[in-house]
């Protein structure tokens, strides 16, 4: 036993503690995807990330590797025994991490639209516990907005995921916008999650250990956020809607710092590419940014969260199958909160900035 | 006027409030050590992240950089009456950053000496209203162990200034431990303040202009602590004193993350690097590492990090000359705490942690 398997506490469900629990970062992904990973591997593709990230998850005797493997895969019977043992009542599904982020430019077009269809065959199968998120090929613009418009408005798909670094590159680079612009029309908010650092500043953590969920993982995606906050791509598309897990990668620790350098970088000019924004890099952070609790479950840090961006935009999330500990669940329901701020931080805001089908969940 | 000169305000100094303002992470150099630094800039030695900061500051025509400049080579007529004005009673004074990081082993060694010399004139000029950090040629073992015993034992420095990486090197690294070994039999604290980030890692943070405070020192120095901690070095040197400005770097946010992924990255052997560990990581971060509030003065972020590492290990500092904003001092003295408290954070834990002469600040 270690501390990934299924622990037998059942958890209430399906609302009877006064709310649904909606956990929206919540990792997939089919054998098609699988399938290229072992390839790229076999072929030593895909730089140290993700040599470090994937070779580690597909070749590790270790019971954690083990599991999670087995539960990626999986929209069926493993995956609800444990949502249920866990308490989980719906779960948005995305792309596991890198996603179609680390592929050549044309296979990273063809398998999103693989990993699309797969993943709204899976909700179709279960509309009540499972929404899922578009992966794109990001890197062929044009081709990424169609397969946007056709993952939201035929298949259903609920938003966008990006798992970090395409390849080195951010969304922060106007090569990109008009996929932002797109995704801003369509309404849905777009999550930014994690990958290993790129390729350009991994070997400091890589020969540490701490490439991944440890630390880099959290280093990357903040960088990844930064950098689209001081591009200002946000003033560009100002009703873009960027969900940020683990509590926010640490951003909201920086607020006050964030605005007092930035505006002295302003003022001196020290860099070309830090200019005048409308805004303060913590105003974006509260007006663009939503921030789940994936893997970072303990009370302190989300309350500091909630006081600091304000509570309306903080939701749940597991972050399951790489985090799976039905306690901290429990940690989460048991928070000094009311039962109305309980509601909206598991239920109400992940419907709200998913675009959720409420009547779904609960038929 | 920028946000950079000093404002008019006088706010009451020498205890008058109730408590002694001991500001903790104070920058400086001897005009040896910036004619060092012109020589490297000229002959373009020191890599990418010297050349962002140091490059930066003794070459814009900015008014901040001009403001730092000019503060950071004074002790006398400048900076006490920026002190005075911000109700700054003592300052502990350090070599700023790259200080003798960046420099060949050799010339590390022979600046080292110089600065430390330079450092116990001023303090010895004015003790009352100040103290020194010694910095070392930290790739010349043997040399700076001695030269720590003469730093401490017979000019009177009160701890060890490391500016982060030693030309891409870690204290991590076991080549460092002898120092570390003769740092903890001192009974010194050693503060790790932030450079830019290594080689390895910069170049995406600076084609952002993320390199410098406003992020990558940060993740730098966090990294740095977090390399410390997972090395093993606090089981082998466990009553090391580490302190980190900037309110822990964000360290103390991702703490239970730390401990969860920790365990997982222990039990599934992914990394050679990843051992077993006496404690976990937050307990070493909790045991071994004290806070300063230096750049970080917003009352949200001191409360929660005093909350998760204890209020014993949080203390004030400014950041001074990069950071000189006395309505920063004054939100620090308004924050909602007991008197008690505030005098813990201004002037006790600083007092203990450093080993300051109470007696002399008040003379």
């Amino acid at each position: 036993m270690t501390q990934y398997t299924p622990q037998p506490t059942k958890l209430e469900t399906s609302g009877g503690q006064g709310y649904l629990r909606v956990a929206t970062e919540e990792a997939w992904w089919p054998q098609e995807v699988v399938a290229v990973y072992r390839g790229m591997l076999e072929r030593g593709e895909g730089g140290p990330g993700f040599h470090s990230l994937i070779g580690h998850y597909l070749t590790s005797q270790s019971d954690r590797a083990k599991f999670v493997v087995s539960r990626l895969a999986d929209t069926g019977e493993l995956r609800l025994a444990d949502m249920d043992a866990a308490g989980v009542d719906h779960a948005v599904l995305s792309l596991t991490s890198p996603g179609t982020n680390s592929l050549e430019p044309a296979l990273g077009t063809q398998v999103a639209t693989i990993a699309n269809d797969r993943l709204a065959e899976a909700c179709a199968a279960n509309p009540a516990r499972f929404s899922g998120l578009a992966t794109l090929g990001f890197e062929e613009p044009d081709s990424a907005v169609k397969e946007l418009d056709r993952a939201i408005n035929q298949l259903g798909l609920k938003g966008v995921v990006c798992n970090s670094h395409i390849r080195g590159r951010y969304l922060s680079d106007t090569a990109f916008w008009p996929i932002l612009e797109a995704i801003e029309a369509c309404d849905v908010p777009i999550y930014l999650h994690p990958q290993t650092p790129n390729d350009s500043m991994i070997s400091t953590l890589l020969e540490s250990g701490l490439d991944g969920a440890i630390f880099g993982f959290a280093i990357e995606t903040s960088m990844h956020a930064l950098k689209i906050v001081t591009s200002g791509v946000l003033d560009r598309f100002p009703k873009l809607r960027i969900v940020l897990g683990h509590m926010g990668e640490a951003l909201p620790f920086w607020l006050y710092r964030f605005d007092y350098m930035h505006k002295g970088q302003v003022v001196s000019k020290r860099y070309e590419a830090i200019k005048p924004l409308e805004l303060t890099p913590s105003d974006y952070l509260k007006r663009n940014f939503w921030y789940t609790s994936s893997g970072m479950p303990w009370g302190p840090t989300i309350d500091y969260v909630r006081k600091v961006v304000g509570a309306d935009r903080v939701m749940y999330a597991m972050d399951y199958p790489y985090e799976y500990a039905p306690d901290e669940v429990r940690m989460q329901d048991q928070l000094d909160w009311t039962l109305a701020e309980k509601k909206m931080f598991f239920e109400d805001i992940p419907v709200s900035v998913f675009g959720l089908d409420r009547d779904a969940m609960t038929s």
